[in-house]
């Protein structure tokens, strides 16, 4: 197993294209990743009731279609609360790129991010498909071009890639994903798209990603706002060559776990680059009852306006940890909770049996300044563990969001 | 019913005094209310499940005590998460009152509030408290110097009565909080005495106040972290002369109708000054199937980061109020919402059948920058409705909490 440059154009078979059609001023705004042979897809999705137009055509197309080659991507506007416009639009864009690609439409995801509430430009859009076919490309760059192109608020792309063996054949994992704002997913991030050559069934595939993001997309939150656009796609196109993985057996833990490395890097981007973030804080629940309260807990830390300022201004406010495992809902003894804090400038405990240990502030501090910070809180409670990763609250998170539509 | 000057002191046969006993660098930091004769007492107490000290002393006091006579406050320090020394320092506190008053020390009720996991300076208190009785007052001014001494980051102090008739006798309800940060009360705000001169009997008197804070205090967020020490007290010591209620006739309902102006008036007070706040938001669910799918609409609309910046920078995105609705958990149809925005500046619609109305920015803009802002949200499923309160979310906010111990 090793990390390999590049994105969704590392797997063997797939080209990608980032254009600026002219959706959005200035920056790059439409994305296709294109397998050139037939590929399964599966994907997961937002849980948030009010679902963006490409949201529900993706649930189809996952459940119902045995080939999926082509996922279009537009960020600076949402296609979310759009109505029978709003779906007519997210089909157009679909066929277009079918037509353009000799696909059938039942062939190509669709994804939008950006604004809710607006119509898609939808001439505009349309358009753009033939330049952004005619810029397809199997290159890592061409792959770059895509994830810039997804982007919203995201200060820098988000690329990852791994290579591993399966019974003698080289299979590759490719990734990209956009997060920033509107980030506390529910079944996947607002929008992340991986590759594989791997030879794999879609019900197995499907199985993969959803338990995958169980302990990766979903164990991020950057404001706790559930998006109406989460997806995160998976096209598998067998181009490795290996035998297709139909059962449990050791290829496909092989393939999980080659998977779990390229979800957690692309969720710990997202977490750390949230908008207007300047840290990224990973916090580990430990010692717990269930998997269900080490993951309430984790994730109430996390989410918690309290300790996100705290984080941003350096202190060492361990009270306000407690009072967000306290409200998680979760079970435990706070009497019995050590709470240590951890970055590249030292480790420390804080918290004993669920009070103060008279640390020194100032070697906290120290501690607290690092751009990569870990809390790991153990319960005594039991044997289960979750890690779930977040970012400070600053003045840009405020500044941003004050003034995203202008 | 008319509302009247003042607040814990308004009622017949109570005394408040507030001082600096020096917890605090400067501010006043303890407070006493004090009912010369008798009373019952009741309240509603925080579901954290990390319980501060004073919390766990006044739940069971609440169960076992008939006469409460006193309630001491001291903010600064909040005494949560601190051990058994904390509850010995919180028996201390109640004892060196009761022995000043000649009471039980079952009759008097202790709250404290600031910094989570610091033990109380506890010989600082025990020094104060002679002072803070031979300060106590009946006058409108003592209770407004208790009010004072409770806050926290408040800006200003918080305090509200109301006179009415109960079978032609005047009966006055006053109140006092304090709120600000770690504002998402699950059974009451972080500290409210509601003082009360009418004659009720004890289970009345909690299920009063237990169903009115349902509509009150637990309907307003701040930074949606429930808090560790949330205490909301009602005492009633009878002196207006009215006969006893003990069963819910007209005199009851007058009475709860009388309590829910002062909590709704304070509950408005607090959020409008939440942390770092510019702006009051009230948001009103109607039509909606159950009472609780309100509730839960409002309460994740006020609570979401994102409208909360939004309303801050006066830009009507609608849609984030849109996907806050979707991911609460309730029932309702994307495509039959309307929303309006409404402020002394006037009154619009922004959404009808969960699309927009193509409105004027420039007006939406111009009723959003107003101090006081309404959103009346309209699901057309229903009879049930609900209203919230919060704030905006500022760089105040950030600048408060990044900083808050130093």
């Amino acid at each position: 197993m090793k990390i390999i440059n590049g994105g969704v154009t590392a797997p063997k078979g797939y080209k990608a294209a980032g254009i600026y059609a002219g959706i959005k001023r200035k920056r790059k705004d439409m994305a296709l990743v294109y397998s050139t042979v037939e590929a399964k897809g599966a994907g997961t999705f937002t849980t948030n009731l009010v679902k963006a137009a490409p949201v529900l055509w993706d649930i189809k197309l996952t459940k119902e279609s045995d080939n999926i080659q082509a996922i279009v991507i537009n960020s600076g506007v949402a296609n979310a609360c759009t109505g029978d416009e709003g779906d007519k639009n997210n089909l157009i864009m679909a066929e277009t790129v079918a037509d353009k690609l000799n696909l059938a439409v039942e062939a190509v995801y669709t994804a939008s991010t950006g604004i809710i509430g607006k119509q898609l430009p939808i001439s505009t859009i349309v358009e753009g498909v033939p330049a952004l076919v005619n810029e397809l490309d199997e290159s890592i760059s061409a792959g770059t071009l895509a994830a810039e192109a997804i982007m919203t608020t995201d200060t820098h792309s988000k690329e990852c890639a791994v290579s591993f063996q399966v019974a003698g054949k080289e299979v590759t994992i490719g990734g990209m994903a956009k997060g920033s704002g509107m980030i506390h997913p529910n079944m996947a991030t607002l929008i992340g798209v991986i590759t594989t050559d791997i030879s794999i069934s879609k019900d197995l595939l499907q199985e993969a990603i959803s338990e995958d993001v169980k302990n990766t997309f979903n164990m991020i939150s950057i404001d706790r706002d559930t998006s109406t656009n989460d997806s995160l796609f998976i096209l598998a196109n067998g181009m490795a060559g290996n035998e297709e993985i139909t059962s449990k057996n050791n290829d496909y833990y092989e393939f999980c776990k080659a998977l779990n490395i390229v979800t957690t890097k692309l969720s710990k981007m997202i977490a750390a680059d949230g908008e207007g973030a300047t840290k990224l804080l990973e916090v580990t629940v430990k010692g717990a009852k269930t998997y269900k309260d080490a993951v309430d807990i984790s994730k109430s830390i996390i989410s918690s306006n309290l300790v996100k300022t705290a984080v941003f201004g350096n202190d060492a406010n361990w009270g306000r940890i407690l009072c967000a495992m306290g409200y998680s809902g979760a079970d435990f003894d706070p009497y019995k909770v050590d709470l240590v804090i951890e970055s590249d400038d030292g480790s420390m405990k804080l918290v004993e049996d669920g009070e103060t240990t008279d640390y020194s502030e100032e070697l906290a501090t120290k501690i607290l300044s690092a751009k990569e910070l870990k809390a790991i809180i153990d319960l005594k409670n039991g044997n289960a563990t979750a890690t779930a990763w977040g970012c400070d609250l600053t003045y840009d998170y405020v500044k941003i969001n004050a003034d995203y539509r202008s």
